[in-house]
């Protein structure tokens, strides 16, 4: 074994903000030693008093570099942006062949490609790494999703996989997804799903609480009776949660939350590339924009025309609903990156990601279990409902969105996820759609002329009716 | 008058493609001399042919400028991209202060954008110019949507009001709408609403062809009466003759046609500056998505699920929601312009862009004069929503767009522009929506913080249901 295929024995870690600091415990606590530097003297005194005194310290790039035998491994957990490139800057001077450079941060995959191609040439790598699960998931357990070479990937998996969480079948949630900026664009694509999971779960909400009229706590008892179900997961889990949770005076404290949504940019960095690669993710775009609406607070108030009123809906069928729209929601994530692949040639194993995604990251439920297995049912890179059984389960649920999006719309209530992931799977599963309309309207007002369906070439038409 | 104030007398061309010819020939027969170059020499000798003998050809950029009077104005009619900058860039050494230059092709924004800031200090300035019509426009009546400073504008304004469209009160449906890339940014919102309108209208088909079992021809009619009311538009009368055309065996021609559209990028930009925006034109978006679930035909046909039944609908509701999804394409679009000035500054007046497109451009209708009306109703920069007529306008279609919408669910008819438009106008019309749940979801998994109802400041809670 040469030096340059050796695992890293001493990992570098430049920034111990939140995130930075939890993984330096967590892999501070599964025996990797620790070379590290932090910029803000605050946050680099609340991380020296957690870490270990065999914690080497340093006071800056160079001479974080110079601490570290070569090849050398260096993790960056600083805010994503401009200071990734002011970091990868300072150290590239000190740096040398063979060198892996590790991002963690949120990055934009197209930051990461133009990095990497940067990089290109000296020999130095860097890996775009998605680190999902938030705080805590950094200190004991998170996801990990990595874009590079295998070369560069097998010598820091050891030290990555110690440390990230467990799926049930004890396997770490840690895999190199492909090569390039792979791990940074499928970490883009959970948090696109995640968007649009959520907005699924608020219209749910919404329905039970205004339309059916149920208590929060009422609630929470069917998010938890949900949660033994198909629909096991993570987020129906702390859904159940917070619509429980009280105020100081016993009132639901959702009610004294102000109904505006923030977001980071990640949903929309997912609906970009959707709409760049051309795969019809509209529920996570959706999600998207129904954050937009609920920015506008004031407009709403201004323009608000009385409350919808009570909705018939079974249960049951809201149930079946919120799997449509979760299904259809995980299946376009997975439908972008395969699009995504295919244009940047990754080679993502989408197994590999549905596996990935089963412990450690807010996206965690029993259907990646089913999704693995449509990954490998369906043809390579094709849309995920060619595989059999996924496509059963969407049939089976489908009628519940059916009278979920009717009852939404004839009372009132706003249910973009649903609508959207409900005329998604009516134009996937459609022959023909009224998209030659389209075409006859374009050849009319711009001779962008369109196909036959009855002989090849391309033609242009007098549509004047006659 | 100064020399920088005067109209320009001669104007330079730079592209003699199908547009730059017929905008040139338009320009020939209002008394505009022209100074022309196209480096395709078969272009070339197609608009010699076409072009009076008075116009002057030159080889290429420098000798155009040469040939033409300082202060000059050189109009480029060539594809946008590269292209464009390539020809700035040639332009460039020969012009003096003073010099405009007009892009009249269909670029993004923020190339404008870039563009202008290269050319800022050198005393040469780039209009952006939005030319809409498509062919038969350019040569006989486009709309003009212009983005730059009154100065420049003043002195090209005189030859290009000549050429443009005449609205029915007879005024030139050509305007300075701001500073900056106002104008190709309006262009780029035009074409936006474009696809969301005929997104409701290819809706609307397929439901009357397939839902309602209506024939061509008689859909046709239907068209045509809606035609002479509220719908009066150039879009709805196109549709009357698209549907009604037949194809040499006496057969509808829609039928032959290939039911995958094409795009060529401007739906793609709205939709992106929506998302940058924060603006809620997730009818635009939607429609983009259902080009690309058009696209994706041979995946369409293996997952056809057998083809949706009939529905019971009425045909003034169906009118009621085509209305409304039309409305709220609009609105949409108008709220994305007035969220992109605040950004930009340009300072963009929505009655003159209302007013701009009333002819001359694919999305002319009698509505538009409602909506100059609206934006002039409406507070400054504020969501149209709030022009109480065009409020009341939109409430007494919306039972249409309910039943269209809840038929459409029920039956299996994917009808995405529609229902976004639904979802937006009861979002955008809802006091409190549920992100008061995603807030209570992102501050558990995530602490990402949530403000309160009843008390200033940022709050962290335990979400434990407690």
């Amino acid at each position: 074994m040469s030096s340059s295929e050796r695992p890293f024995g001493v990992l570098g870690l430049i920034g111990l903000g939140t995130m930075g600091r939890n993984l330096a415990l967590n892999l501070a606590d599964h025996g990797t030693p620790l070379v590290v530097w932090e910029r803000d003297t605050a946050l680099a005194s609340l991380a020296r008093e957690a870490l270990p005194e065999t914690t080497i310290w340093t006071d800056g790039p160079a001479e974080l570099a110079a601490a570290l035998p070569a090849p050398r491994a260096i993790l960056l957990m600083v805010t994503a942006g401009p200071a990734v490139d002011a970091v990868i800057a300072s150290l590239h001077p000190a740096l040398e062949p063979g060198d892996v450079i590790l991002d963690g941060g949120n990055a934009d995959a197209r930051d990461t490609a133009r990095r990497q191609a940067a990089l290109a040439g000296s020999g130095i790598e860097l890996i775009g790494l998605g680190v999902s699960g938030g705080e805590e998931g950094a200190r004991f357990g998170p996801a990990l999703m990595a874009g590079g070479s295998h070369e560069a990937w097998a010598r820091v998996a050891p030290a990555l996989n110690a440390i990230a969480a467990r799926a049930p079948d004890g396997s770490p949630c840690c895999d190199r997804l492909g090569s390039g900026a792979a791990g940074h664009f499928v970490k883009t694509v959970h948090n696109g799903i995640e968007y649009a999971v959520m907005q699924a779960l608020a219209e749910t909400y919404d329905l039970m609480r205004h339309g059916l009229g149920l208590s929060p706590s009422a609630i929470g008892d069917v998010f938890e009776r949900w949660n033994t179900g198909p629909l096991q997961s993570y987020l129906v889990e702390i859904a159940a949660d917070v619509v429980r949770t009280r105020d100081a005076d016993g009132a639901p404290l959702l009610d004294k939350v102000v109904d505006q949504a923030g977001q980071k940019g990640t949903g929309r960095w997912a609906s970009f590339a959707a709409l760049d690669y051309g795969t019809p993710a509209a529920t996570i775009a959706e999600a998207v924009f129904a954050r937009a609406v609920s920015a506008h607070a004031e407009d709403r108030r201004a323009l608000a025309a009385g409350s919808p009123g009570s909705i018939s809906l079974g249960l049951d069928d809201l149930e079946r609903a919120l799997r449509a729209s979760t299904l259809a929601a995980f299946v376009q994530g997975f439908d972008l990156i395969a699009a995504a692949d295919a244009a940047e040639g990754w080679g993502v194993d989408r197994t590999a990601v549905a596996r990935v995604w089963r412990a450690g990251c807010i996206l965690r439920a029993s259907l990646l279990d089913r999704l693995a297995d449509a990954a490998g049912q369906a043809p390579d890179g094709a849309m995920l409902l060619h595989a059999p059984d996924l496509m059963s389960e969407m049939q089976d649920v489908l009628p519940g969105l059916r009278h979920a999006v009717s009852a939404a719309a004839l009372a009132g209530y706003a249910a973009p996820a649903m609508m959207s992931a409900l005329s998604w799977v009516d134009g996937m599963t459609r022959a023909r759609v009224p998209a030659d309309f389209l075409q006859g309207l374009r050849d009319r007002f711009g001779a962008h002329r369109f196909e036959r369906t009855d002989r090849p070439g391309s033609f242009h038409a007098d549509w004047s009716g006659s």
